[in-house]
Order: structure tokens, then C-alpha cells, then sequence
């Protein structure tokens, strides 16, 4: 996907299987929201504290059926926008075989722990700078 | 939304809630699949028999915090457009109070048992035409 | 079940099936728990304020397959036991045609916002009393 | 909890957590039924094709408040009791800091593909043998 992107394993549940017998596309949301926290997580570090990440847009497109395996799907992700207060984690979900599964695009705004936005500060921009990446190649456009 | 429109009242859950209190962004992607069910339950009756709907794509715009309450939310549910073998389903989901919380959109791909595509059926075709609804109106534009 | 006890409808999701076209086990916890949270709504109004429920046990036996449809559950709920800083909900699962699903209990700590347990109210005890059900009546029993 | 048991490491989610900040009691269980799948896959290999559980009890008790954290929990499962078309599965769940939160016991009872119970096999009987454990010292107990 970039250069910059960094990769998150995220296993499968058994209960993630929908009656298709796939992992439900709901489901592939929540595999995007762990990838996201553990960004989070592993590049912020203690300097995450007090921040909350809330999700002011998504858009995902499913390429091909996920099926449940025993072995973890892996996320690249990356920032593929960054804004005065807002920013867009762009990711790819692939399963064990390498099979590109999903693309994604999250807007998030940053979020006091009182629940206000508040613009993104220079130390957490400074970090996503070092995670950015392309744009999500995503193949499906909006109609209109 | 729209004059064509149909509405669907889905319940919360109490489950439905994160940990920041608020019914978490994946969960109204739930919120949305159910009333997409049920719009096809509805609109279709046993005519749905052997079709099953492939998600290719989806988008939500998180609009207002949701939280939970007894009262369900209502769902506006339209066809947003409607091509060879896929289409696409608009949402407008609105809490009890009013408010839209969130605006979404779907692109569907008809599947038969077997899993494979296959194009929109006149019959089908048809209803869908009954239920054609404006372009989602969505604020947030992709950055590229 | 008893005729203190009162009735939650709880609609079932799509989603809430698993890869064998069945609801899933762990999501009828959950259709417990709404009803669950629906009766303490329900029989406490604004008294239920600052008062949160712990889950200490929960046993449930699944009596026959419970199939997705979009008529609601039906949930039975009473109190089947009642300590002096706990509580046991009883429930019994029918489907839309009567079938008893599922049979449950659960036992409860009240704790205060804080996250302490402490004993029930003479107030809340007051109300439980009235739902005051019989002994839930599994049919399997430990094996020890 | 037993020299037979076999442990399973199974990752938190962030959205496994409720409005309370803890991991939802009814989201325990799924961890539970991950084990108990990996298990079954670990355990059974390529002997399991064809064989589906079916979940006919389930008792859980919630020792400690689980908290989300990027570790794993670990989860000690065996089997504690073995009949003839049934047997139970007895878990302890720790989390990263070796705490027990919960303990569990499932009833399963073992279904072919055609969705019919069937007698467990003699080549099933011997390994689930192999990973008896001790019955599961659940603290509380039924109210009668």
C-alpha cells in the first residue's frame, strides 16, 4: 500500500461468520475499528491518554469474500489525510493467503475526554506525519 | 429523504453501546444491515426466496452521537441507484428525537444460492424502481 | 413461567445468526440481557438512577434451535431469588410460535456508580418482590 | 486448573467492551466459544469435519471485572465431563495479569451435518479422553 504503513494481525472469530457462513461485512468493520485502535495504541504510546478517537466517516469496500480461518487477517494501515482536526486512517485488510479482502477510509476527529473536538495537536501531528500514506485505491465510485 | 422512502423502526440494544457510552459506529452499520433485511423482506416478500445480497461497498456519515434509548431509531431506506447487477440502497437514520444521526449508503450485488452474481431480474428490477429515492446527501467528501 | 412475571419482546437481527444459519448461543445471552435491561427500566423508572447491575453467574440452557425472523422474541422475566446484595433474574425464551428457546438465570450484585457493591434498597427490594417468579426449571443439572 | 488442559490465548477486542468500560459479560462468552472452536480445531484436526456442536447448557461465572488490554487472555480448557452423546467443556479465563475472571462449563452435544445429534465416536471419545480435566469449582451455586 505506502511505505510508511504499518501492519496489524488481527485474528478471526468463529462468531465474526454470518449465516453466508462469511465473515459478516459488519464484522469487517470491527476488524478496521481494532486495526485502528491498536494504531493508536502502538504510535502514540502514553501520549494517547485524555484523546478519543471518534468516527465522523467510513467507507469500506469488500473485494472479495473473507472466510473464516485460525490464522490472523493483516491490516496495513495508514493516514491518508491529515486536517487542522480531523484525519483519515486508510487501511487494506488482507487474509492469511495474501488475498486483498477489503480497502477502508475512516475520518476521525479528535475528541477530548470531554467529549469536545478539539484541533489535532503538534505533538500527535508529528506522529502521523511518520504514518502517512497514498490515498485508498478504492476501484467503486459514488454515483454521483 | 425522499417521497419513495420507506421506513423502518429498529430497536437498540443496550449492547449496542461502547465504552464511551455512545451505540458504537460499528454497530449502526448493524443497524443499517437490519433494516436493509427487512426492506427486502418487505419490499420483496417471497420473491427474495434464493437471492441473497453481496455488500461490494459501503459509506456512513456520522452525523450526531447516538445514544441509546427505548424508543427505536427510524430508518428512511430508499434505492439510491439501481444498475445492471447491482444497486444501491440510501439511508437516513434518525433517533427519537429527530435528530439524523447518521446518513448511509450500500452498494448490493445480487448473488443466487450458488454464490455467484447474476444480473438484476426484471421482477426485481421493478420493485426496486418503486422505491428509487435522491442521492444520498452526504457532507463529507473524500479527500482525492 | 409464574404470574408475577412480565413479558419483554425483544426483535431478533439478522446478524445475530451464526455460520450455521442458527442464532447463536452467545448472542441469546444477549437477547437476555436487553430483556434484562428492559425490566429494570421498565419496573424501576427513575429509580434505577445511579444503580448499576453486575452480572455474578449466568447459566442458560438452550432448548430448541431458535431461527431468525422478523417477528420478536418473546421473554418471560421474574426474580427467582433474592439476597441481601443479590438478585436472580429468571427467563423464558419463546419464539414467535410459542416454542420455549431457551431458559436462563442470572445473578446480580447491585454496585453504585462508584463500581462498589452494596446491598439492595428497601426500596428496590420493594419492587423486585413484586416479579417475584419461580425457580427457573432446567432440565440438565451439573454434572457434579 | 488441571495437568490436561490445554490453553488458548484469545486477543481482546476494543469493542468487546459495554457503556461500563468493561468487557461485556455476554462478549465473555464469546471468548469462551473461540476457545472452545480452537480447541476443537486444535485438538480434533481434520477428524472434525463434518461435526458441528451443538450448545445445549452454559453456565458462566464472572470472578473479577475484565478490563480491555492488548494482551491476550488466557483461557485453560478441558473437558470435564464425557457421556455418551454429550460432554462439557470446563474453562478458566485469566487475564494478562494471571487473574481469574471467569470460570465456565459447556454442554455440547455433537451434530452431523444434516443438523441430527449422533452418539460421540469412539475415535472422538479418545481424544476428548486425552483432555479430561477436573470438574469446574464454580464458587456459587444454584439458589435450589
Amino acid at each position: 500500500m505506502t511505505t510508511t504503513a504499518d501492519v496489524f494481525e488481527i485474528p478471526l472469530r468463529w462468531g465474526d461468520m454470518d449465516a453466508l457462513a462469511h465473515v459478516n461485512n459488519v464484522q469487517i468493520a470491527r476488524l478496521f475499528e481494532q486495526a485502528r485502535v491498536e494504531a493508536f495504541h502502538r504510535w502514540f504510546g502514553e501520549q494517547r491518554r485524555g484523546i478519543h478517537l471518534l468516527v465522523a466517516r467510513q467507507e469500506i469496500e469488500y473485494r472479495a469474500i473473507l472466510h473464516y480461518s485460525p490464522e490472523p487477517v493483516r491490516i496495513h494501515c495508514s493516514i491518508s489525510n491529515l486536517g487542522r482536526s480531523s484525519f483519515e486512517f486508510g487501511y487494506e485488510l488482507r487474509d492469511a493467503k495474501g488475498t486483498v479482502c477489503a480497502l477502508a477510509e475512516t475520518t476521525v476527529v479528535t475528541m477530548n475526554s470531554a467529549g469536545s473536538t478539539e484541533p489535532v495537536s503538534d505533538a500527535i501531528r508529528a506522529i502521523l506525519d511518520e504514518h502517512r500514506g497514498d490515498p485508498v485505491e478504492f476501484r467503486r465510485r459514488r454515483a454521483h
